[in-house]
This record gives structure tokens, sequence and C-alpha cells, in this order.
């Protein structure tokens, strides 16, 4: 009598409801970027995925980074972009660049994007209410400029916002003592925003299916592990470097006391309501062995 | 990249979460009786759903009959049942052996089975504060003993309850105004409580498909009809004898403000969820002419 | 100048202002069975008493019993009723039977009478939100069928009911795990939902005046004893079995932090709001020594 | 088996029960003065009165005279009370003595004496936040020097004190747009704050029983009267010179809104109890004819 | 381009308003006595500024004297003022009339006067709502008579008060356990006050620019000094007999708890606008040493 | 006695702290632009300013431009600026620069240097939660790119910002329907937001004193006018070119139901302070003739 449309949306819902009421109310942090972010009907999957989440209940709180879009408007300006050890050289005509691209543009684009999909949303740099305050950070391969080291993370204001019902988007300029801008990295950004809002849970975006346990091979996902066994893996050197700050912010996250961090598929459509809303999720979840 | 299952998955969910929003603190009322109540799966699959509808936030009141369990009980202490025109004849032992097992009985099962699946219950007479005041049925085929019609629904209670988190579930015995029972058509007083509350939705749970251009062929289902169009049918003789008292609940409700009343088939599993939560829906929906 | 009626009612208004005053807004828990259940005029002065409690502000909270009515309704159905140790052997028929009477009927009946006089009266079963939570029994003279033993009493709904005005009147019917039933004794029942509610005061209602000294003789009454004092009276067997029970529930509640428990005399009428409302009060007071 | 005692207290309190839930949270206006301010017994009950009220719930507002103490005082310091009409002749130097001894010490001992009998109470003058707003008295017998006409009463800070819980006492001690003081006659003061509060009922103390259809025989009390009446009585003539401002402190109570006034005998100890709280109630009660 | 009176302004202003901001929703004690209660236009002036720090949401308290007034209506009563070391005297004759003449006459004058001004104003007894509780004086002197030690200082109904907006006036007449009146010192009064109420702010008024190194020559002000540097200075002689009392007003805030006690010059207008509100500040300042 | 410094202080008080009353809790809306944003000391002086209005509890919102700021970056990046009839001609390039200049930098160097001052402040653009919702301006001189026409401001994120505490710095980007950026002139943006909030006043910085009779002669300041005096000067060509999108924004503010908007001259230092706290003011006042 049941046909098999019936029984699988049947199937799908009761699994799918009782999650969807845990997680209502509940703080959830995604880290958005990487191909999610460049491919134009991904991008739109994401705005969407994040505008259903605020729909059921959930706070929604996007930190997100650019740098592709940043590089492409220093080169305009003729200017030459330079890293070292994955940071980004950032004098002061860079800093301004970053600052005015990553917040003046890519951050209102996806709080259009979320409004389009029936979200509401407002964009805040760090710089807004003192939410991230930094200090320039000190590396070892020497001066790099306006890079940012996170000081403090003063929430408040994503508090009203999202008590009031708005998903935040967060572009990760830093505010130092003087009022001066730094440039912060937005995977660190990430796990420290997602510890100061004691989020329920971290989702970093990324481009592969999550840690492998063979780098080469996408079907040897690693579902789930432990703070202890992230670091061996990063010492046994079988964290490929692109996944390395995504695995730190997660890190960061977990010390900082949120319960889980995942690191999933930003490429698969639709991939965070499949982590958030089904028995069998989907990526890599880091939490404390239980 | 994407296999059958992950497919589905993210079909239903991006189609149904905006339902659960829209249906997030609005009342639901479910006329339950018939086979959904007589067949112990498909009650324990009722219950699951009043359950989920309950976790994810809707206001979930049922209203439920319980005729078969009745005349069963009053076979047992040697009293025959009689019927005229659908409705009990209902003499001071009737009443009482209605009453005892409606409320005694019956209610307490269902709050039990909605508990057994993480719901929170509260079993409600139509005495308990005054909730359903009745007076004696007049009935041009003669006196009917005990039989109520109903003179007026004080919700106060529902009210209190439903704000505090609760299931709520009423059995139709009605107060007349020196404190004596009345026994109350269960379907008319599903369209009435639905009405009291100003419900946003009626759902009628019935033991075929819903209303059927033809009688004889199921596959002649009426998705939706007006108010007007469902009098017709009726005058046209082409309801059935069973579904009359349905579509007079459902009827009632839309009279009294109700946007929308559904007649479905209780005999498939999580019928209610298929109702709320897609776009297809199911059975047969009667509704104010957009 | 003043005539006598106008003396008396100065006298006893002045008297029982402060005691009003003192009792506004405190929980007060009462057993009610024996004599003052079974004769319809004490019936009609309880609920009474009931409903101006609730009217000067008391959050009243009524648990009940109803052992006559139910082996009735076993001997109309051909069930033999048997008693161990002063509680019934209950099996799943006799269950069945206690539940539909005590939830069914005798609730239902005080309901209506309160609402009557004025009130407005909810009635639960244990098993209505989880209300106490029982296993089965076990005891020295055998298996005793469905007799429970409680578990835990969770007052959220009954907290509810009293925040929003009602009178609650509770049936001791407990749900066990798998969601069945439990025949708790209502004495014990009555000790614990004051206590679990943090009550001011138990009142249970008897069939004597009090504890006496000499159970021959009504003039011998004790006014006021401590916990020690009633073991004493007990071990001494001073205490008429009848009365043990009662006893015992008041033993329990103070134990529970109940500041005081009453024994009195349910066949004079309004005996509960002499208890209240004067300086003499009426019958045996427990409480722990001051 | 009931001794009178016991039916006594039983009687008086079922009946006065209902009337103690009617008043509670309402307002009443107390106008205080003669025997009763006079006989330091009757001030004693008074107080206690007050502070009984004010026990279970309702909100008291007591409006206070004293002449003559305030003429005592003048004859202290060698000054001549005259009178015109009734009216104290008020130049300054009267003016000064009637507000330090109504104000800091009338006011004020009754305050204590609430206090005394666990009441808590302000004692505020007409002058404090505004509260009595006055201009000169334009009078047909010439010029009375600082006798007021009240223009406005506002209850602002009334509200906050019975909102806070605290009986308020009133000295009618007016203000003037400069700041001035005025001497307001406490019968008429005490109609206009009863009605600017919106009370329930406005209760005059006199000397006498009530109104009496003959002035010389006590037992031809009018128990109840419409304005209309009251006005046809003076008209004939049959109201006592002392009654009259007590009878037009109660019209302008009714004219003004509030649904009962009543003359009581203030000679009695605890009248007020009797006429709030018994079916017979006492003295002369004026309404408007239901 | 900008003359004189707009740099004064810009910059009176620039420094006015972190001040103004810092202060609102703190409490202040005001002590108000001596020349600014005996000159006329300086009791507009600092009934004025009164209204003003009112106005800008400041909680402000005052506590009055009036000596001066009491003696001279003693006269008047033909009654002779005695002094022991700086205490009145304070035989029942002489309580009367402090109470009526500090109650009904200062308190008000002064409460009118603040709303003159435009500022809302209660005026309280220590007798009302139990504020000033006291026993009798034990003095090394000899019998005082009604002069007054404090016992407790209940500040419930001030800060009611001043929720709603009220500047509130108090008379120092305390309440003895029977209800009797005391006679408390207005210095000793305003510390306890100011400590009960953890004000922020102590001001006592006085007629000196503040403490002096050289109590002869008003150019050696000290500006700030701790609690043990007063000690020192009393205990060196060199603090005037009539600032002793103020000293100790102050010393016993500090001692509760209150941040910062100041003794400013009353003779000059609006001297506590200057001391609140600029950075200079005024007088001398008493605070725990930082 | 008292020096020329004290009698200043204490004249300018007396004279502000009625003002600082009356704007607590009231919306301003501050047109911010022209030199007072080109000139650093200007910049810091306003930022000090407007740290200082949400000191002492007003609720501040900035509208801001950024004209040369945006041709600035459009000419390093090789982008020619246009204007016909004083708007930006804004292709998609200029758009996209005017955008992420105004958004990126300009708003968020305003909020830094509020924060410098003490305030709390965030900055959105007018495409944050729809807050400025946007279509394309037809325009007789031809097709202007995206230059924008308000449609609709919804200022529910600045109502939920400011009753949190923030001050609100608004960029003047509308959103179209499709998600789409336009450039909205901030004059006009200023008073329709003002509107919109239902402010009390609207301050519009400019660089001349005010209107004036005679456009060459400063000293012939028009201090109040009503808008149709308005209308006649500029029918009169009275009003210079540069101040009538400001006059524009002024009138659009009081048809909207401001009741007082105001031009002042952006190049005094602190003229926001002398206009809100000061008798004389500062500028012109276009309000409704009263």
């Amino acid at each position: 009598m049941l046909d098999d449309s019936y029984r699988q949306r049947m199937h799908v819902l009761t699994e799918a409801l009782p999650y969807i009421r845990q997680w209502q109310g509940k703080t959830v942090v995604v880290k958005y970027g990487g191909a999610a972010m460049d491919d134009p009907e991904l991008r739109n999957s994401v705005a969407k995925d994040l505008a259903l989440l605020h729909y059921v209940g959930i706070r929604v709180v996007v930190v997100h980074g650019g740098g592709p879009q940043v590089t492409d408007m220093m080169s305009r300006l003729g200017l030459e972009a330079k890293f070292v050890g994955g940071l980004r050289v950032t004098d002061e005509a860079t800093m301004e660049v970053a600052q005015m691209v990553l917040v003046g543009l890519v951050n209102k684009e996806l709080v259009s994007l979320i409004q389009k999909h029936g979200g509401k949303a407002v964009g805040l740099s760090g710089k807004d209410a003192g939410l991230i305050r930094a200090t320039k950070l000190e590396h070892a391969a020497g001066d790099l400029g306006r890079v940012g080291d996170i000081v403090a993370v003063d929430t408040s204001v994503i508090d009203v916002l999202t008590d009031a019902g708005y998903v935040v988007v967060v572009s990760t300029i830093g505010i130092g003592e003087g009022g001066e801008s730094y440039n912060i990295n937005a995977d660190t950004a990430a796990g420290a925003v997602a510890t100061a809002l004691r989020a329920e849970k971290l989702i970093v975006l990324s481009d592969i299916p999550g840690l492998l346990e063979d780098v080469s091979d996408e079907t040897t996902l690693i579902s789930q592990l432990t703070p202890s066994q992230a670091q061996e893996l990063i010492a046994a050197g079988k964290v490929s470097k692109g996944m390395i700050p995504k695995l730190q912010s997660c890190l960061l996250a977990i010390e900082g006391g949120v319960p889980r961090a995942h690191m999933i598929d930003g490429r698969l459509p639709h991939s965070m309501l499949i982590e958030l809303f089904t028995d069998a999720g989907i990526g890599t979840m880091l939490t404390v062995g239980e």
C-alpha cells in the first residue's frame, strides 16, 4: 500500500524530527570557505542551508574567509600577495584591501544570499562592538605586518542579534588596542568564536570528505576521533597540509569546551543538513572520547 | 558522487524544514479513533507521531473516541448497547461505563504510549476545569438519555498545559449545569475543540484515504474542496455514511475559523507526518476557497 | 450595645484573618477517603471546604482513595476482592477495574463537586505527565500483582496547574517503566506527594477524632506529638490498626520536610476550616518538636 | 457531636471566606475620625482592623481628620479656633499648626499603631508627590484663609506604595500651585481619593449607627439607599447636621464611580470587619440602584 | 571662530557628560542642614540641585535636620531647650514638638520646594514603614530622655519610592519597639541611611569649605583623606567642634561600605553640582586609600 | 567668594542638566559627512561627541557618506568618477568600489573611533537585515546605473542594537529585490532613517553655519524656519546648491513626523553638544510652526 516515495519520506522524517528538536535554540558555528565559496551553485546551496537551520530555530553564526577575493583585488590595485607559512604577509596597503574586500564585499554577498532564501542576516566585522580583540602576531618567520593574534572574543553583540533572530555573518578583521585593524586567520577565528559562544557544534566546511586514514584514498574516512588521536595523526604526518588549519580550528573549539567539531565536505550540496539531521552524519567528527 | 540515500535525505529535508518552522508554536487538533486505535502497531505509530509533532514545537491536542471498548465493557457488565442514528443510547448505567472506560482506560493508555515515545502527556475529560460544558441533546428520534449537546468549550486548562509543554489528550465526556456527565460524539467534540482553540489545523484520522469521487474507487481521491463543495457532495449522496460525521467535524472547524481541516487515512503509518511536512500532503483537505 | 451574634463574628474573624493570610499561596495536601467520602452530605461539605480553601488563595492538592467503589465494581464484574496485610491483591483484571473506577468515576465526581461550589478543579492520575513513577512492590507475604511502590513523584504538572489557579485531584495509579499501571496505596501516595510538593501541611481525613491515649475513649485525644513519640505509640500498640497507615502517611511527610501533618475527623463537617483557621485547631498534629 | 463554639466558627468561616476572596487585591478607602479616633481603645481596634484587612490582601488607604487635636495645639499656642459653616477659618498661623499636628503627630501615631498590629504603613500628606492639588476655596461666607478646594488628586504615589504592600495613611493637607499649603476637609478628601483610586469601597466611620429614618431612634436604621434617595433625605431635613458631610463624601465617591460607600458606626469595635466579611453587614450603604 | 562663551560651554559639557553617565542610577545621600537650610536663597538653590540630580537619573535621598526650627517652636510653647554634649535633652513634650516641626513642617517645605523645581518628592519620617528603628541612647552624661540610638535601618520603602522615580526626604524621628518616637541626630542618621542603601556617595553640607589644615585659614583645605588620617586629625584636635559630627557621619558611611563621603560648603550655590560633575570637585572627600 | 570658573561651570551645568534629562532614551539621527569627516581632528571631535551622547543615554544613529574616499579608490583602480545632477553615475564596477570603501573602510573607521572614546558601536550597511530596501532610481537625466531610490526602511535591527546599548553606524548601500546593491544618497537616507525610527531629532552636519538670509554673509543666519518658509527660500534661489540636499533631508524628516531637524556647522568642534545641551543652540532648525 505504501509506495517508495512515501516510505522514504516517512523514514527520513521520523529519523530527522528528534534531531531537529535537539538542535532548536542551540548555537552552531559554521566556518565557511574553500570550494563551497568559490562555486556559485554551492554558494547558493550553503546559503539555503544556513537559512533552513535558522528556520528551525538554530542560532547560526558564520565565520568566513575569502583569500582568493583579496588576492584578486590586490592584483587589480597592483599589489603583490606574499605568504609565509600559509599566512598572508599583511602590510598596511594589504590590510586595507583585505578589510574592504572581506567586510565590504564577501560578507555582504553572503548576507544577501541568506536573505534571498528567507533568512534574516546581519554581517559584522571583528571591529564592530569590539567583537574580536587582537594584537600583532609574533611569528618565528619574522614580521608579518598586520597579521593578528586573538586576545579576546566578546560575543555580546552576537548574543543580542541571535536572540533577536538574526543569522550573524562574521568577517575576521580584528581590532587592536589603538583601534587599528588586524588580519585574522578565519579557521582560528571560527574556533575562538565557537568557544566564546559556548556553541554546541562547530562545522568546518572543507574541500575533502574529512580526515582520511590514507590521504590518497577517500574511502578511508575517519568518522570520529578524539583530540589525542588527532594529535597523533598530525604527528604521524597523516593530515594533509590544507587540512591542518581546519583540524586546529576543531581542536581549539573542543579544548574550549565545544562538545563536537566537524570537518565536512563543502563540495556536497546540503552536507550541513545531512550532518545535523541524519543518524549517519557525514565527514569527520572530533569529540572528547565518551 | 551523491548516492541515492544521500539524495533522498537531502530532498526530504530541504522540503520538510520550511514546514517544520511553519508549524512551530501552532496548535494542531487530532481526532483519533477507528482502525488507527484498534490496531496495536498503528496505535504505536500514531503515538510516536504525536510525540514527534510535540518534539518539534507543535501544540498537539488529541480528541479520542473509543466506542468498541465501551461496548465491550458493557457486555461484560451484562448491559446491551443500543444505537439510534449512529448515536449511542445512553442511560445512566451506560453513561457510567462510557465515562470509566474512556477516561479511566482509553485515555490513560494513549497518555502512556505518547510518553513511551518521549512526549509529555496529560489526559483530561471534558469535566475537568469545565472544559466541555453540555446539555441534553434533543433528538428527533426520541430520548437518547445522557447524549450531550455541546454548550461551550473553555480551553483555559488546555492553554495552560500546552504552554507548559504537554500534549493534551481529551476524552469527550461533557459536564452539565448540575455537574452531571454527558456522552459527547468525538467527531463533533474535535471540531468544537479545534474552533475554541483557534487551531491552525484539524486532522481527522479515518479508515479510508479521504473523500472519493467514486466511493468504490480509492484512486478517485478528492485532494481539496471547499465547504460548499462538501455540502454538495453530501447532498448528492457521494459521501459514505461512515465519513459523514468526519466531514461534519471538519465543516464545523472551518466554519469556526480553523483555516484547514483534513481527513486522512489512519491506516497508513505516519500519515500525519506526511500530511504536515511534505509538499504532496495526503488525504482530503477542506478549506475556504482561496 | 453588641449582641452575641456580633461578638461571635467579631471574635471568629479577628482570630481567623491572620491564619488566612498565613496560608495564602501555601500548598496544603489533603488525603481524602473514608466516611467523608462515603456519606453524600459530608462529601458535599468536604468539596465546599476545598473550594473555600482554593478561594482564599491556598494551593490545594487532593489525593483520594476509593476502595469500596472498586470492590463494588469488581463484584459487578464477577471478580473477587482479596487483601493481604491491608493491601489489595491486584491481578491484571483488578488493576483495570481499579484504574477505571478511581480515575474514571471517583476522581471526576470529586472534580464536579468542587466545581459546583465555585472552585476550578482538574483531575489527574499518577500516569499523567509521569506524576507517580512506580515499580512492583516486593512484599513479604508474596506476590501482590500490580501493587506498586513509589519510585519518584514529579510534581511539574501539579505546579503548572496550581500556578494557574486549579485545585488538583489525584487518583493514585502509578506508572511503571514500560508504561504499565500500578495500584498505589492512597495514604502512602499522599505523604509522598506532600513531600515532593514541599507542602506546608498534610491533612489526613479519618474516621476518628485523631490519635487517642486510650483508643476506647475519644476524650483522650492527643493534640500534638513528635515523630519519635508517634513511633513509641505504635510500638506500644496504642495506635488502632486503621489509623496506622494514616499515621505512617504523616510520618512520611514530616520526614520529607513537611512542617506539619494532621489527622482530623472527616466526619465533622468543615473540620478542615476549623483546623486551618482557628487557634484551637482540631485532631492530632504531628510535627518535629520545637 | 458538634458543640456551639464549633458550630459558630464553622458558620462564620463558611460565610466569611467567599467575602475574603472577593476583597483580595481590591482597594478600600477608610475615612477615619470622630469617636473612633478619640477613644484609645477604639483607636487600637481600628488600627488592628486596618492591619487585618491589609493582611488578607486588601489595598487599604486611610484618610484621617484630627480637628480636636489641632484645636488643642492652637490653644496651647494662644491661638483661637474659629469656624464658619463647619469649616475652620485658617489663617497662616492656623495653617501651620494644622499641618504640623496632622502630618507630624496624628498621622504618625496611626502609622505606629497599624505597625504594632503587624501591618506595614506609610504616612503621606497631600503635599507629598503632589497627591492632593488644591486652590483657595471660594466661600459664600467670606474669606476662610487657607481652606482649600481640591483641584486634582494624583494617586501615583499611593499606587506605588500599595503595590509594594503598604497601608497608606493620608493627612489632608493640599498643595497649591506655588507650593503653599491648604487645609482640606477630610470627608471631602476621602471621597475624592476613593474616586481617584477607583476604589471598590469607601467606608466612612461616624459616631452613629448610620442614616436613620427617625434621627432620634437608632432602631430606624436605613440599610441601603441610592444617591437620589439620599438627596431626598437631605432635602427633607432628615439627615443630622453631623452626618451631612459624611453623606456628601459618600455621594461624591458614588458619583465618581466607586460602586459602594458606607457610613458605619466607628464606636463599635471591629465594625469594618463585620461590614466587609458578613452577610448582614452593618450601617448604611449608598449604592446606585441595581 | 569660537567665542569664549562657546568654548566655556564646550569645555564644561565635555567634562561633565562622562560624570553624568557615571552617576545615572546611582544612589546619593545628602545630609542637609545648617546655613543652606536657614537662608531662603540657598534653600532654593539646594532644592534646585536636588531636582536636577533627580532629573539626570540619580537616586537622591535627603536626610535633614532642623534644630533651630524646633527650638523656635519650643519657645513659642513656653518650653526651654537644653543640650548636653551637643545633643538635645528630649523629654516627652520636646519629643512631640521635634516630631511635629521636623515631620510636619521642615520636611514638607523641602518636599514642596523640590517639586517647585520639577522634581517629584516624598517625605518620610523614620517611623514610616519602620524605616529607622531606634532604642533609648545610653549616654555618659545621664538621662537624655527620648534621644535615640539607631538599631536598624530598613530601606525597603526608600527603594520602592526611588525605583518609582521619587526623591525621598527623611526626617530623623526613629521608632522604638513599642511604637514610641525617638529623636535621632541627623548627621548620624545620614551615615546610617547611606550605609543601609549601599549608596555610592554621601554628601554632607556644612558651613565651611571642608576640613582645614589650619582651622583659621580657609586656604588650607584638605581635598582628600583616608579614615585613618581623619582619626589622626581628630586626635590632634585639628577638627573644629562643629565639624566633628559631620566627619563622624562620613566615617560611619565609609566604614559601612560607601565608597566616598564628602563634606562640602553648603553656603556656595550649586556646590553639589560642582562636586558631582566637574574634574576639580569641591570640599573634602573621605575615601579608603586607593 | 565664587571665582569665574566656578560661576561658568555652575551656569553651564544648571542650563545643561534639564536638556540632558530631556534627551535620555530619545533617538537622534546624525548625518555625518563633509569637512567634519575629512579633517582628522574634527573626525575625532565628532566621534567623541557621539560617544558622549551615547553615554548620557541618547540612542544615537549615524548615517554617513564618503564620496571623496570612493572617488579616490576609483582612481587607484583606474576608474573615472562621473556625476549627473550631483548624483554619482554608478556602473557595476563603481558600485563594487563604493560598497567596499563605504562599508569596509569608512564605516569601520568611524566605529573604531567611537569605541576609542568609550562608546560601543556597530556598523551596518543597508543590506544587513534588509535595512534599506531600494530600487533603481528613474532619473530625468538618463540611466544612472545602480543609483537607488529608497523603497522601505526596516529599522528592526537598529532597534535591537540601540536597545542593547550600541551606537549604530549606517553605510547607505541599499538592497534590491534580487539582493543586488544600490548606491543611495546619504542625505536622503538620513532623512528616511530618521523618519522610520520616529527619531526626536535629525542633525545634519554641513560645512557652513546653517541657512543664511544672504548666502555671502555668515552673520545672516536663520535660526529657525518652517517647511513652507524653507520651500520659499529654495524657490527664491536663496539656498546654496550644496545646502539643498541637506535641507531636503531635513524636510523629508519633518514631513515624516520628526519634530525637529537641524543643519549645523560640522566645522565647529562639539557643535552637536552645543545644539543639544544649551539654551542658545546653534545653526538652523527646521520645525513645524508652533
